[in-house]
C-alpha cells in the first residue's frame, strides 16, 4: 500500500509541478484548474444567489459557508492564465495577454468584492448579503464580457 | 450596470439552485461540479508532493498555502455524487451509490487524513509532510480503486 501511494504521490507531482517555477506541467493543464477553480466558485456562489433571489429559502450559516468558499476561491483561478495558455479548450480572449495589468486589476477587484461579500454573508443580514451578491456578480460579468468568448 | 449584475445572478442561481432542497439544478451540474473540487484538489497536492518528492525545492509557507485548499476541497466534491448521478460524462463506478455507507466512510477518511495533512504542512517540517502526504495518497488512490473506472 505505501509503494502504491508513494507511486500515486510521484504521478500527481509530475503532473502538475515539474519545476520550482512551473506551477502546471502543461498549458492544458493550467486551462483546466482555472475552469474548475471557476466551476467551483460558481456553483457556491449560486446556492447563495438563489437565497438573494428568494429562489431558495434563507439560511444564514449555509449562507457563511458558501460565501467562504467562493472567497477562498476568489484567489485562485488567476495562476491558471500563465504564458502559454492562451489556446486550447477554452473560451478565453486574447486581451488576457494583452492588457495584462487590466486583467490583473479585474482579479483584484473581484478578490476585494468577494471579500465584502464574505463579510455581509457573516453579518447574517440578508439585504447586505443581496447587496454584496449583486456587486459580485457584477464583477463576474464584467470580466466575462471583456475577457471570454460567449458560448453560442 | 445594476440590471446585468442582477440579471447574471438571477441565472447563476437557476443553473445552480432551483429548490432549498436541491443543490445542483442538474446532474450534469453537480458531476462537472465534483470533477472540478477534485482538479483543483489534486493541483494543489500535486505542488506539495513535488516538494515531498524533491521534484521542487521545500518551502514551508507554500506547501501551509497549498495544504490549506487541499484540506478545503477535502469537504466538498461528495455533495456532487447524489442520487441520479452515477450516468454520464463520468468515471464513477456504481458501487459508489450501492455501497453508499462504505463510500461514505472512504470521505470521512480522506477527510480526516487531510485535516493530518494540513497540520503537518503548518508544522514546517518536511518529514512530517511527507509522511502524511503519502498517507494522503494512499487514501486518494484507495477510493479510486474502489470507485473509478480507469482510463484507457
Amino acid at each position: 500500500m505505501k509503494r502504491f501511494a508513494l507511486a500515486a504521490l510521484a504521478t500527481v507531482a509530475t503532473l502538475t509541478s515539474l519545476s520550482a517555477s512551473a506551477q502546471f506541467a502543461k498549458p492544458e493543464d493550467a486551462i483546466k484548474y482555472r475552469k474548475a477553480a471557476l466551476t467551483v466558485m460558481a456553483a457556491h456562489f449560486g446556492r447563495i444567489g438563489a437565497m438573494a433571489s428568494d429562489k431558495a429559502p434563507f439560511d444564514a450559516k449555509i449562507a457563511a459557508e458558501n460565501a467562504a468558499i467562493v472567497e477562498d476561491m476568489s484567489k485562485l483561478p488567476w495562476a491558471g492564465f500563465g504564458a502559454g495558455t492562451d489556446k486550447g479548450e477554452t473560451r478565453a480572449k486574447p486581451e488576457i495577454w494583452t492588457q495584462a495589468p487590466r486583467f490583473k486589476a479585474a482579479q483584484d477587484a473581484f478578490a476585494a468584492q468577494a471579500a465584502a461579500f464574505q463579510q455581509a454573508a457573516n453579518s447574517g443580514n440578508i439585504n447586505a448579503i443581496r447587496a454584496e451578491a449583486r456587486k459580485l456578480g457584477g464583477t463576474c460579468k464584467g470580466c466575462h464580457d471583456l475577457y471570454k468568448v460567449p458560448s453560442n
